[in-house]
Order: C-alpha cells, then sequence, then structure tokens
C-alpha cells in the first residue's frame, strides 16, 4: 500500500498546502560550483589535454585512458553502423518519431519569417531572422542516455539550418550507447565527441585546438554539467536549466482511472523529485484513481521510484468544479498538463500557462514525450509563467534593419536630437542633427 | 589631441589584437554578490520593512526618510501630470517616438500567431501563443535615467498584451526625474513605485503585502541590480544582464568624416567601458575621419568619457574591402552595426550576426536609439550570435497543444511504447499501450 497525499480545495490551508509541495529550489552546492569553476579554467588554459585527462579519469577510460582527444571522436561510419544495428521496430520507431518532429517544427519555422515595411517617406524597417552558425547538444550518458532526447534536440536545430550541430555524449567506462548514436545518425548530428561533463561543456564553449567554439549548449545533465552551463552562460548562449520534471492531469471523471493512473505514474518514474498531481472535482472517482493506483503499482518495474516520488511530492485534490481546477492549474504552470475530459477544449480555453497541453483521453503524455511532433524538452518549475517549449527559435535570432531615407532623417532627426538633448547625450543629439539639411 | 587606435587587417597578429580589444567580461565582485544576496533574503522574510528600511538608507530618502511603503507610490495623477509639465517640443518628440515603436512593435506581435494543424486520423497539433500576466520593469534614477529607455521596454509588454506592468524607479535624494514619469504616462505602465535596487527586484521577484510577484523583470541597472536580477533567474524570467554598449561602422569612404566621427562619439559618450570601432578598405578616408574626431572632440560636452572610451577600446581598422569588413563585423557580432556605404544591402546580405543594422549614411545610430522604431535594447559583447533585441517576443510564450484523437493513439502509441521500453521507461509505454484498442 502507497499512502497518498489528498487535498481538498474547500481546506482553508489549501494554497498554503500546495504552495509548500510545489516549492522547489536548487541548491547551489558549492563544491559542485568550485570543481566546476577548476574544469573551466584548465580546459581554457590547456584545451584538449585538459579535456582528455578529465574524460580518462570521470568517465573510467579502460586500457590506461585515451592517448589524445582524437580516441573520443566517434564517426560518421559509427552512428550509421549504430542504426544499422538496431531491432527493426526500434529504427522504424525512432525515424517516424524524428519526422513528426520535424514536420512540427517546419511549421515554427514558417511562423517566424521576418518581415519589412516602407514608410511614406521610404524610410524601410525590418527585423530579420537567421539561424545560430553553432550549436553543441549536451546529452547525458550511462543510465539517463535518452535517444529521444537527442531528437527533440538536434532536429530543431536542423530545422532552423544551424551550420554545425556538435554533440557530445560521456562514455562512462567507454560503453556507447547505440540507441543514441542512431537517433545522431537520424537527426543529422554533424560530430559527435564522446566526452561530457563540465569539461565537455567548457570546450563546446571556449573551443580548444579540436574542437571550434559553439555558440549555443543545450541539453540536459547532472549538476556539473548544470553548474557548468550556467557558468558559460553569456560567453555562449544555453538552454533553460531543467529542474524535476511534472504532469498535473485535470480530470472530469470520464476517463478510465488506470489511464489516469498510469499518466501519474508516468511522470512519477523519471526520478524520486518528480511531481504527479491530478486535479478532479469528483470525489468518487479521486477513490477510484487511487484504487487504480494501489492495483498497479505492483506491475511496476520503477516502482519504488514511483513510490517515492508520489509519496513526496504527489497529490490527489479534490476541487470544488472544473473552472477551479484551471484556476488553480493556472497557478501551478504544470511542465505537461493532461486535460482528460469530455470537451477539453472548453477547459483549454481558460489556461492560461502551461508547457504543453495534453487534451482528451487518449492525449497521453507519453505520446508526447515520444513522438507527437512537440517538443518534450518544456519549462518546468513554473517557469512556464514566462517561458516556452524548446524549438525552432531557439536556434535562431532577430536583427533589426534600419534603413532611413534621407526625408526619413529630416523628421526622425528633429525627434531624436529633442529627445537625446533631454537625456544629456548630446553626441546623440549631434548625429542625428549632422543629417539635417540646413 | 586624442591617441587613437589604428590597426590594419593585413597585420599578422591582427586577429590576435581585435580579439583583445573586444575581450569583455564582467567581473563578479563578491562584496557586491554578498550584499545582494542578504538584501534579498530581507525582502522574502520583512516583506515591506525591509523594501523601506533599504530605500531610506541606499536612496538617502530626506526628512528622515518615508514611514512606510506607501510613500513610495507614484499615483496616476502625478504621472499625467509630469506628462503636462514638459516643454511641448519634449513632450511630442516622447509621443512620437512612443507611437513609431509601438507600430513596430504591432509587426512583430503579428507575426507571432501560434498555429494548429489537423492530421489525417483527426489528431490536432498546435501551438499556442499567450502574453504574461505580470511584468516588473527597471527603470535606473539618477544620471542614468532615461525616459527612452522606459518606453523602449514598456511598448512592448504592452502591446503583447501584458496584463499588469508595474515600474520601479529609484528616486535618489527624493528627486523623481519627470520625464521618466512622462514617459511611463504614455506607455501606459499601470503602476510605478518610487524604489530600485536589489530589495526592488527582491520585492517583484518575490511579492511583499504591497506588491503582487510578477513573472519577469527587464531593464538595465547598475552592478547591485544586475547581480540581483541573476539571483531571481528561476523564480521570474529576466532579460539579458547588458555588457558595455558598443557600435561598429562599416565605411566605403563615401560618408562625410564628420558624421562618422560623431557617430562613433555618440556611441563612446555612454560611458568609459563603450566601444566605437570602423572598418573601412580606404586609408586616406581613415585620415580625414581621424582629423575629424581631432576637430570635433573639443566641442563635444562629454569629451572626458569620449575621450576614454576611444583611447581604451575604439580602433580605426584598415581592411582589404568591403568583403572582408563584413567577415570581420560577423566575428564581431555587434550590438549597432552601421553600414555607411553605397548600396549598403549588398553589404548586408553578408552580415549574419547584429543586434541591429543601420543602412545607409542617414541611418545613424541616434535615430534609432529613439525613434525609429525597432528596440534599443539589444545584445552586447558578442551575443547577437545567439539573441535577440528586446520585443514583443519577449512578453509572450508558447504552449504546445497535443489532441490526439482514438485513430492517432493507436499507431502513436506503438511508437511511443517502442520508444519507451527502450529507454527503460516502461509507466510510459504502458501509458501508451493503455489507450490502444485490444
Amino acid at each position: 500500500m502507497i499512502q497518498l497525499r489528498k487535498l481538498d480545495s474547500t481546506a482553508i490551508d489549501f494554497q498554503e498546502t500546495l504552495d509548500a509541495l510545489l516549492a522547489f529550489e536548487a541548491e547551489t552546492d558549492f563544491a559542485i560550483e568550485k570543481a566546476v569553476t577548476d574544469i573551466i579554467a584548465q580546459v581554457r588554459a590547456r584545451g584538449d589535454e585538459a579535456v582528455v585527462e578529465y574524460t580518462n579519469k570521470f568517465d573510467r577510460i579502460p586500457n590506461g585512458g585515451a592517448a589524445d582527444i582524437h580516441a573520443f571522436e566517434i564517426g560518421q561510419a559509427e552512428l550509421d553502423a549504430a542504426l544499422a544495428s538496431l531491432p527493426d521496430a526500434q529504427r522504424t520507431a525512432l525515424q517516424t518519431a524524428a519526422e513528426r518532429i520535424r514536420v512540427f517544427h517546419e511549421r515554427q519555422k514558417q511562423e517566424l519569417q521576418g518581415f519589412t515595411y516602407t514608410e511614406a517617406d521610404g524610410t524601410v524597417l525590418g527585423q530579420r531572422i537567421t539561424p545560430l552558425d553553432r550549436v553543441g547538444i549536451y546529452v547525458p550518458g550511462g543510465k539517463a542516455a535518452y535517444p529521444s532526447s537527442v531528437l527533440m534536440n538536434a532536429v530543431p536545430a536542423k530545422v532552423a539550418g544551424v551550420g554545425e550541430i556538435v554533440m557530445v555524449v560521456p562514455t562512462p567506462d567507454g560503453v556507447k550507447n547505440q540507441m543514441v548514436l542512431a537517433a545522431a545518425a537520424i537527426a543529422g548530428v554533424d560530430r559527435v565527441i564522446g566526452i561530457g561533463g563540465a569539461q565537455a561543456v567548457a570546450a563546446l564553449a571556449y573551443g580548444t585546438e579540436s574542437i571550434q567554439p559553439v555558440d549555443k549548449i543545450v541539453g540536459p545533465g547532472n549538476a556539473y554539467v548544470a553548474a557548468a552551463k550556467r557558468r558559460v552562460f553569456g560567453a555562449v548562449g544555453i538552454d533553460m536549466i531543467a529542474g524535476p520534471s511534472e504532469i498535473l492531469v485535470i480530470c472530469d471523471g470520464t476517463t478510465d482511472p488506470d489511464w489516469v493512473a498510469m499518466d501519474l505514474f508516468s511522470q512519477a518514474e523519471h526520478d524520486e523529485l518528480a511531481q504527479a498531481i491530478l486535479l478532479c472535482p469528483d470525489a468518487g472517482y479521486i477513490a477510484q484513481v487511487e484504487a487504480s493506483i494501489q492495483k498497479l503499482l505492483p506491475t511496476m518495474p520503477r516502482q519504488d521510484v514511483i513510490r517515492t516520488s508520489l509519496t513526496d511530492r504527489g497529490a490527489l485534490i479534490k476541487v470544488r468544479s472544473m473552472e477551479e481546477a484551471c484556476e488553480i492549474a493556472n497557478g501551478i504552470a504544470a511542465e505537461h498538463l493532461e486535460i482528460s475530459a469530455e470537451n477539453p477544449r472548453q477547459w483549454a480555453e481558460k489556461i492560461r500557462h502551461a508547457g504543453a497541453m495534453f487534451l482528451g483521453r487518449f492525449s497521453s503524455e507519453s505520446l508526447g514525450d515520444y513522438c507527437c511532433g512537440p517538443n518534450h524538452v518544456l519549462p518546468t518549475s513554473r517557469t512556464a509563467r514566462f517561458s516556452s517549449p524548446l524549438g525552432v527559435y531557439d536556434f535562431q535570432k532577430r536583427s533589426s534593419v534600419i534603413e532611413v531615407s534621407e526625408a526619413g532623417a529630416q523628421t526622425l532627426g528633429k525627434v531624436a536630437a529633442e529627445l537625446a538633448y533631454g537625456e544629456g547625450l548630446q553626441a546623440h543629439a549631434r548625429s542625428a542633427e549632422l543629417r539635417l539639411k540646413t
């Protein structure tokens, strides 16, 4: 039996209890900060040599370690061989997922084309969209090596038109994950290097003899990788530092309770800090979901992780109405929001904040995690209030284009000079005034 | 006489010299970090009381300081009075600038509308765009109080449809900048509070009794404000932490050299760390610009700042050709890039990285700083390689929408289950499989 947390939105202390449950602040570990600072400094000073030393040590590279950085290069032939080595069903599934992800992200690209307009006096104003030159994708090694993450990070970069995609993936004990390499082959990654940790992040950010510096680094990693990404931010762009993954299910009580229980499990199985919450106006239905949880949990291979996650951070919440469920969901701003209900769009219209919304009982989060097409890299820890899924736009940037006509300079120059003098910036004012006809 | 740095792209050590000149790394000041950490902790613990204490002290509020937070509220009537009090020419200039900024940013909004598409089996996929609920705008007080920055930060938020815009602006010695308050009135800021520093950032990020927490904080500030913004990032969104401002002018030698000299000054006058660089293939023309600099510098009120900036960080660079100038410009990825040349678009096509491009001799940066319409908050320190001007998109976020049909769940479910089993995530697989018809 698992002891589940049950809350009721009519309780006086409900909001307080919910806030405490949602609260998650990553603690700063100064030992990690210090180690990462040293590693970055060493890689900046000694380049490939330092990368090789750290990799041999931290990844326990066998046979006394690699002699030089080239030993970590994973060439196109090896990627192709990994793809060929997969069972047919697995290879086809990866290819299908990649194609669907590509199609969705092409729509994102189509939406952002830039614009130009010409004013009556001939002045032209616009916004130009260009891809990044070079991007680094970090892929964790070992247990948490997910080929789906390779697709979700690399395909949008490819669609954006990034010039070169460099993937780093550690090979602990020298072991390579064939499914990860196959995903790199499918996604069209340009270069794969079998290195990881803060040393790989430093090499991508600042470059070494053998690695050209990139413009942005994306992808998940452990606490060292996260600390390194924070540290190099500014020299390069980074994606969000993700917190624990979350699912919020709003259910009107019309979905098979086993389905909802399994959807909660699919989030909880990620790790002990993951969060799975159900909002439902029907107490009887909540009891059915609880019974499903009790019944299904013992059948799950990852039941220990699920139990800890649900016990520590999960909740089944009885709400007054579906309307109230939507209000609460806006406060939670969940990474994944399932609206498992009849006519789900009426409720989706009330949602202002969510990383991804899954509408209707057939839209399980797991379908979106792998192959619907939208990205599975989503804002966690309530950051969906102000940030977006990873997308093509993360691999593009905008430049303003301003082409003022001689006539335009006459009217704009007077306005600019007036404001510049008001701010005490006389060179700004004079620069505008020099363009005025006397 | 000012001693100007002159470089030649044919010199063997040119790239090295240029890299050294461009290098700028903001140093971490641990005394500031410590002070900011304390201030944030106090505001989180004691709310308004702490904000009032810090404000009375740091801003030297006269008459023994304010008794409570309400004393710092600057109401709509006071904003309207500030607008009415401006000289007509200044008020009109601010209004013209605001209107032009609004028109440009409306185009940005039009471009990003979201999308939806339906697949053959009835599955619907899409992306929804929504504005942020609440945004905080930081406006510096004292000398560097720029009404144009109020417009450039608040107007895009307003266009995005942000629910509430809260502006904070310190009033050192109790003095309010009327032009800044007037700009807030024009931009339609919802609430203005006369507080600043790390205490204002903390209040916006975490909320107090009298201030609701915001979702994102934008706007420039001093080292304390920058440190506080970095610290609260995650709890709220922030814009980029800006480095010193820069201009790069590419000139083919056909622009009046006085104009180019004044454009370089207009950047250099910002502060001693600002950077102004000229690239030109014509040595004779470079000499003319130098003569203009020598002639005009003594006429500038801010000549001391300009002299230090140009001496320490400026350069006049002779290049082989306009083509080479464009290549070098891509390496510099300047915040502001002027292409002061005949047929500037032929060169603009070769530019991949720049915050804003100013094409043709009439497009001085100063016009863009105030009133062309595009934003003047631009990526500095080579970050234009991966980031964009501030825009409407910074006040919006995307949510993925996934509505899988029963038929769609049959095909997608098999793909997802195959990949989930491959990754060892069995609950993900089972969640997909439960939706399969048996």
